[in-house]
């Protein structure tokens, strides 16, 4: 069987017409669900999320079950045809980002329908893309596709994965897998598909400085007692040039590895538009204008970000205190091949020597990914892509950071790669957040087909094996 | 009659501690009713609490009146002995700062009252001194003390006197007075009476830089997106040396006055120790540690204060967004001659200059006041406290500014004194703020010494005058 054989496109896409009602029951049941990972009081919520869609792959013929992790749990579940065909996983997370922005024009926490649109928190990032890799699982195995499917949606992706890692390893006989796709990144442009060959890192920082023990009265001690707000923007603004973005710490740029020449024309196809990307993220102004500088910065360069700078007094309107501590919060998103620890290790150093009594504590911390670029899943990939939205995808890079995509590689030691579905302007982690029905039916003829080409494929060389075994 | 005859230091202190339970449970009536001027939430328990203080007023004999102002009332009470004496005006405010601080040992708004001590919030600024100011008063009335007293109590000085001015021009008639005294200053140490000459004024600003319209995920677009609270953090460092505290912005220092030879003669005697100004702040370090120094910066030289640089997420845990928007909170302590619209104008200038995105808004301003070092009520004022505290004041500055005072020098035409009772140990704006009877008793004893030195002079004048008339 030739990969371009196979299912039909028509017969995939009335297929992904006649269910679309039942999709979007099951994206609406788990938007309303506020799985807010970051937030403790949202925790029952959490629970409930990972109840429905274990119910969910059972109700679609699955096994289904919730693993404790220490933290929110992680929902397994496994289409299981075999024990002697080939394993593929599937990765999605069922968390989402908080929704307290006051720009929301709905609930964020009710499904709501806007045409073809789905507007919710998580209904792009990551619950739509979910259902639509279920659901084209559901489709390839109904059609006899020579392979076992497993899910794993975890339950804390949004707040960097912290006990996904130890939870894999501990099952990881039972997880045993062959190949690993994720579904969690975003295109360049609407109308060319792009899937990511690398992923950046991140390390955050929680810089404190403490220089008193109360808030002191600023006419009072002012001038002789030391601002720890102002201590910190300048330390801030010595770490970093904030108009341009370039980070001032010593060695920041040592590791980084510039884009091949080859990845520099994948990028230049990809239809990034930086007068789209300035619109859809609703920016004023940007740093540059010029598209290949800014894809550039958005994938293949690290960045230093602060989120603020605190001091004491939070309450209604200006108090003239000078406040007894101040935090600052910064975090580094890395690129292939720069070390989190390394990372930490510069900026420690750094603070240290301008700035000796801020104390520096480490959040949480991502390695970045290195994607692969050849091999089956790549032909897979691109023949699923084709076959759902008629176009090759090109191969870029994704700024944003999956955490558990490093420890799937090293844990299961199957290499991962990447079919996202989401649009920039679908609005990741902001207010408003939507997913839609073409990206929704074209997810699930593509996953049906990714699915479909690698049991072929996996089918052909057991088939190639056994004929030279025939013939020695 | 000579200025150091009259009252006899034994009856007057026998007579304040006679008094001692009817003051401690006036000033618990006022410290129990949270007068806390920034926030609307408070509003009924300031109008409680103007209520309460022209009750008393009333029930020592006064008249008293609650005059509206647009905005938190203002209590005006008089002792009216004789329409053809002379009038000293009293000048005090029951509003107090916030009390949130997790560092209260007890209630804020409890009167706590610990041995000779008494903790709560508006204990020592300003309720205290403004009961030992209206019982002093009221002593040395009951003496037949040649004078008419008036109280201008006011209820919005800790949010910068809004509405003081246009309400006391609007009076301006009925308030005539021939002299006001300010009760509402710090010492510089426990055993030296220290009165100050000139106050700090002040000129805040809120710096608002917009980038963007939502929270932005920082993976997707941190590198080409404009952090704004590193922007702002960059341009405040480059407003201040953070450090040293000296500010960057051109002309700031330009109309400031040293301190002439006197005054730093004065300064010398203050008792001012840098080891105890740091026990007493709760600072771990300075930024400086030589005691002139540190006087100078706190009093005679002006500052900036950045209180804090705000983005967009301020919910639990790290939310790794780019925010859209920053706010820096900043403001100035002003010294003579500096006038807070030169200071305005310098702002914009340097903002526009170095960031032209930014947002400039001016917060509440106060015009710093340069004193009165000589004539008839320093005398009175230097007698009251010997007479009180055993000790010649000395004159100093205060760093901390009261909006009225310029207000009321410009409008009734009047010279402000001050004659303050608080000490630094007291922790003005602080967590568990006190007051205590020593400063109580010694208040009610400098006030009665002060009406009875005025009205002795006002006396003497006339009778000079008078004779002179005769033998014309």
């Amino acid at each position: 069987m030739r990969a371009e054989d196979g299912f039909s496109r028509d017969a995939a896409r009335s297929h992904a017409r006649a269910i679309r009602r039942r999709w979007e029951r099951e994206l609406a049941t788990l938007v309303e669900l506020p799985s807010v990972s970051v937030d403790p009081a949202r925790a029952g919520d959490i629970r409930r999320a990972a109840a429905a869609a274990a119910r969910l792959i059972r109700a679609l013929g699955g096994e289904a079950s919730i693993v404790p992790t220490g933290g929110h749990p992680l929902v397994h579940g496994r289409f299981q045809r075999d024990r002697r065909f080939p394993t593929v996983t599937v990765y999605n997370h069922l968390d989402v980002q908080p929704a307290g922005e006051p720009e929301w024009r709905s609930d964020p926490f009710r499904f709501t329908r806007r045409g073809d649109r789905y507007v919710g928190r998580g209904t792009t990032d990551d619950k739509g893309p979910a259902l639509a890799a279920l659901f084209g699982a559901r489709y390839a195995m109904d059609r006899d596709v020579p392979l076992n499917v497993q899910f794993l949606w975890e339950l804390e992706e949004e707040i960097g994965s912290p006990h996904f890692e130890p939870t894999i390893r501990r099952h990881r006989r039972g997880l045993a897998t062959d190949a690993v796709i994720v579904s969690d990144t975003i295109w360049v442009s609407r109308r060319q598909p792009a899937v990511p060959a690398g992923l950046r890192g991140l390390q955050g920082f929680r810089l404190t400085l403490r220089t008193g023990t109360t808030d002191q009265h600023s006419g009072t001690t002012g001038g002789v007692a030391r601002n720890p707000v102002a201590e910190l923007a300048e330390l801030v603004a010595s770490m970093l040039d904030a108009r341009t973005g370039r980070v001032k710490i010593p060695g920041f740029y040592r590791d980084v590895v510039p884009p091949t020449r080859q990845e520099l024309a994948h990028l230049r196809r990809s239809g990034f538009s930086v007068a789209r990307f300035k619109r859809d993220h609703g920016f004023r102004s940007l740093r540059t204008g010029d598209a290949l500088d800014a894809m550039q910065r958005l994938w293949c360069r690290p960045t230093l970000e602060v989120h603020g700078i605190a001091g004491g007094y939070q309450g209604p309107g200006v108090k003239t205190v000078v406040p007894p501590a101040a935090t600052a919060i910064l975090s580094c998103r890395l690129v292939p091949d720069m070390d989190p620890a390394t990372v930490r290790r510069q900026v420690r150093d750094f603070v240290r020597r301008h700035a000796p009594d801020v104390e520096v504590a480490p959040e949480h911390e991502l390695a970045p990914f290195r994607g692969h670029t050849r091999g089956l899943h790549v032909d897979a990939i691109r023949a699923a892509v084709r076959f759902a939205f008629g176009r090759d995808p090109v191969f870029v890079r994704e700024g944003g950071s999956i955490g558990a995509v490093d420890s799937m590689e090293r844990v299961l030691r199957a290499p991962v790669h990447f079919l996202g579905l989401s649009l920039p302007e679908h609005g990741y982690h902001a207010p408003n957040e939507y997913f839609d029905w073409r990206q929704a039916e074209g997810g699930i003829l593509a996953f049906a087909k990714y699915f479909e080409y690698v049991g072929a494929q996996y089918v052909a060389a057991e088939h190639v094996a056994r004929e030279r075994g025939a013939t020695r």
